[in-house]
């Protein structure tokens, strides 16, 4: 499990005063890259040189209680399912201060070589990163 | 039904190349905010005066083909199911120039006391422009 | 000059309830895009086949009056200095409903080969259409 | 000083491969927030308890190398100006790996009642606390 530990930024709220529902992904997006640290070479190095990206195919976002900005979400990312070429990465933010429950997230990824868009069975070492964080 | 073009921004893509995951729901957004354009005073009256959001509690998006730079958009938002409270939007994401499907993305709001981010039935006005664009 | 009216984005208001001041900059570069529209064959084409863009390398920015959601911004967009490789655009932002003045920015763009990100004289096209746009 | 470290974010680049320019003002208000959390009770206290914030009244940035996703910018903020109402914060961005200079931005903030959005003077602690980061 990642735990990732994310303050709510000051420009990130919408005109309701709370966290825009689309940036919550890219809040996943910051904890997915965290997990990718595990990587001997890291996110970047697979982005840039080998080229190996992981496009999202499919999300289900359930929402349950609001962050706004001075809210810090503690965000837990786990890999429940492993396949071939894709996996479920999965997200629970919990809001700090009180613990409550403000959103999971499922978001489905797929290994793709980046310079064709097309997928690819996961490299090894994305696998063995993915099962060492089934929970 | 509400059908609207959209460029996809230059700051938009990342750093693949393509339209950003999360950024797929502020295009929503974008075609929510043209759905409520159709009541009398519109998307910032229901907001500012009337204290009456619409909270995401759940999103389901499937993504099939990228969106880059100099591609359009073609978003049409219909809204299959109205409750008490609650309706779902349906975003049919389209690349213009080939007719590609570029994404489907279900997007359940709730009709919300902004003050006090409580549920309440949905207003009259909003009901029944749910239900005019059904499809 | 270009005058585009821009309605404040939902989600670009910061927790203090106005206009982020970096987003300014995102509505700027959305009027140049629409300048640049004024070209045979477009921004994207400018971008994405002659791989010409356009990197600021100055912004002054003064900012006089806040906008917030709900508010429309009217953006004028001139060109008062074309230089041999650079040139200012200027952008005069007015909340709409009474004509204050919200903010002034000066931006300083060059022309660049986007694959060597070396400067390189104005194209022809784009030189005439700065030159067009002076005022 | 402030110094902070920023990865450049996946989705915070442009269709030109590099930092977005507005992207950087984002990035500004990160650091300057961290300059805050110097204040016995923080940058989210002031804000939302206090009701002090600090608007931007201008930005001069000079942008002279491009920053892309996989670089870290190393940011050096100062305030090398404190006036009565207003201060000068000054943010050197450094590219990490090489040292280039990525730019410089000088961001005038004015000490702003928030409830009516009028100008005041810096709160004792506020002032002290620019005081304290001259160089």
């Amino acid at each position: 499990m990642i735990v990732y530990d994310r303050p709510i930024a000051f420009p990130d709220v919408d005109a309701a005063g709370i966290l825009f529902f689309g940036r919550f992904l890219f809040y996943c997006h910051e904890a997915m890259e965290r997990l990718f640290a595990g990587l001997p070479e890291g996110y970047v190095d697979l982005i840039q040189r080998r080229r190996v990206g992981f496009p999202a195919v499919n999300v289900t976002a359930n929402f349950r209680a609001p962050l706004r900005f001075g809210d810090v979400t503690r965000i837990a990312l786990t890999v429940p399912r492993v396949g071939t070429t894709s996996a479920t990465l999965h997200y629970q933010f919990t809001r700090l201060a009180d613990g409550a429950d403000a959103a999971t997230i499922d978001h489905v990824v797929v290994s793709t070589a980046l310079d064709t868009l097309t997928k690819i069975p996961h490299p090894p070492d994305v696998r063995a990163l993915f099962e060492a964080h089934a929970a």
